[in-house]
């Protein structure tokens, strides 16, 4: 890692420009380094290079991400497999260690170690988790719980109650209010001064505070631009903390898609989590001190595209498997730090990047 | 490509150091700008990114890849196609200019346009081309020739003579010195002043002037480590001009092995152009004005990974056509200049950074 502290300490004024837009001279003479106060750590589950390319050929020749410059390769494999699943690559991601395929925060021998969000959290600042799949599934669930296998969801949900995660959105409300333990942790949340919410409209409405938000899981046709309006809405309320904030968004389906071997449906959600990666680049733009990086924990459905036009967005496809394939996948990195994302790298040093960037 | 232009003027000092070794502070505190005096252009025929893991997989986890730190993704549909072939793939890089499938040096209506090699040539600069191919084959062709369709080699072979590179290394004899129009262009070259061998040894013993060397064409296992020494012995001709060079190097058959659909033959040959991107990077860090730029023309095989160890090498996949797919290949730089190549951009923006970093 010692590269990357010496890099970082002369480059941060100066390589701003590249992974983000010219600046003007002035600027780039700056002695000191630019702060790097928020993250937003975008995860495109079974998001490989061919599916961001499928998804720009369907939405007719572009993507935001092609606003960034400083582009990564991280290498998926864990500890246990050549080919991850999303717990242990979002494990990798959430503690810094490769761990055992099916791992929830919690190292190759199942201990817990503390998450990104655990210690962002420490430092004081605010942290949130915003999905398109349960809460408790595998990839949200490793920033913010530690269970040994993937299937405890009803732990992984308990686990949320103690996280001090202050904004979470996504499905699931059957492991919070519907328990075999007779524990409702809707009203636990409810206790701890929680704001409670089941519907993106809803969500939208909460201007401060803590919140929870349980919304019906919907395909991206009934969903519509809910992970958008839900990134934005986890943002205004994060924003709130003049420390700073950890937000890690999750285009949850695209994994889906690819295990369904239905190129339409991994399009769509591509699209989807493109428009918000949008939300999140406009943000960074304006704020100025926040690094967002777009990566994916595996590729899933080993998916290649037999014929295309960047016209019409017409689009076809052939999958290898219905199951993931262990190909590294590409990191998008946009503002102060980017340049840190840049090479050929492991999954779980993303986990150090971000601690470098924040000083932690 | 005003983004460019600014961005070069401030960042060539500084952002050296992130696209190469970390500088001493003092180096980074230079005011003027980097020079760039050389580029090695190399082009790994078919190389996506699977290709490139699956090499790396069967090189037990490593790859001289991983030296790069800047990188980007080349869009390669044609102008005619969504997938290209070699020769518009290619051709794009040569001229700048998409154009139609089959084209060799021609823009889309069919008409010559200066390639980036003959360019680099009349501002005084030695120029070579190195390929385990016939020389004659589509993307080598298209940095010296011009010819309509790639089919015309006897063509192509005619026009290396008026080309004036100065180092020519491949295969394809016969198109020299087998003609039906009874020419033997093989003493042309040398009463043009070329020194013509046939053997990697034998070319390695020219330490001065112009060569032309037509080797038998073989797969890795028989020609061995022809391409880095090929290489080698091609820099150590052309950095003997002191304005500098341009030097193209390809790994032509890791697109035999995607047509073939034959991962060995795939991961054999990846491996093999790896070690010729050594040669490049090791002449680069010492020269310190030498840009290194790897890319792809496009993909071939629509290749995905099944299984892999990266402790025995062993691996397994699949691929979905004999033919190449239309998806994204990525780009990787290094040296002074190596910025610009960061980024999502159409494979023919590529000419116009080399125009730009060499201030053409």
């Amino acid at each position: 890692m010692k590269r990357y502290v010496i890099a970082a300490a002369f480059l941060l004024p100066v390589l701003a420009i590249s992974c983000k837009q010219p600046a003007p001279a002035e600027e780039t003479k700056e002695a000191s380094p630019r702060k790097i106060k928020n993250i937003i750590f975008m995860v495109g589950d079974g998001m490989g290079t061919t599916q961001i390319y499928a998804g720009l050929t369907a939405n007719k020749g572009s993507l935001n991400l092609e606003r960034f410059k400083c582009i990564g390769f991280s290498r998926t494999n864990s500890a246990s497999n050549y080919m991850t699943e999303s717990a242990a690559g979002a494990t990798a991601f959430a503690i810094g260690q490769k761990t055992y395929n099916g791992a929830i925060g919690v190292d190759s021998a199942g201990n817990p170690q503390p998450t990104i969000l655990e210690i962002a959290k420490q430092h004081g600042l605010s942290t949130g988790i915003v999905v398109t799949t349960d809460i408790t599934d595998a990839t949200p669930a490793t920033f913010a719980a530690h269970q040994k296998q993937r299937e405890m969801q009803a732990e992984i949900a308990a686990d949320y109650i103690k996280s001090d995660v202050d904004v979470l959105i996504g499905g699931g409300r059957e492991h919070f209010d519907q328990r075999k333990d007779g524990r409702n942790l809707l009203t636990e949340f409810t206790q701890k001064g929680y704001q409670v919410k089941y519907t993106t409209a809803d969500a939208e409405q909460v201007k401060q505070g803590k919140l929870v938000a349980l919304i019906k899981e919907e395909r991206v046709a009934v969903r519509g631009d809910q992970l958008a309006r839900t990134t934005n809405a986890a943002l205004q309320l994060l924003q709130q903390n003049k420390k700073g904030f950890f937000l890690v968004v999750e285009g949850s389906k695209i994994d889906d898609g690819g295990h369904a071997n239905d190129l339409q449906f991994v399009t769509e959600e591509v699209i989807d989590f493109d428009k918000a990666i949008k939300a999140a680049l406009d943000y960074a733009e304006k704020d100025g001190e926040t690094l967002v990086i777009v990566t994916a924990d595996h590729e899933t459905g080993g998916l290649t595209i037999a014929e295309g036009d960047l016209k019409t967005g017409k689009i076809s496809g052939k999958f290898s498997t219905d199951d993931h394939t262990g190909v590294m996948v590409p990191v998008f990195a946009y503002g102060p730090g980017a340049e840190a994302f840049m090479g050929i790298y492991h999954n779980n040093t993303i986990f150090r990047k971000f601690m470098e960037a924040l000083k932690f």
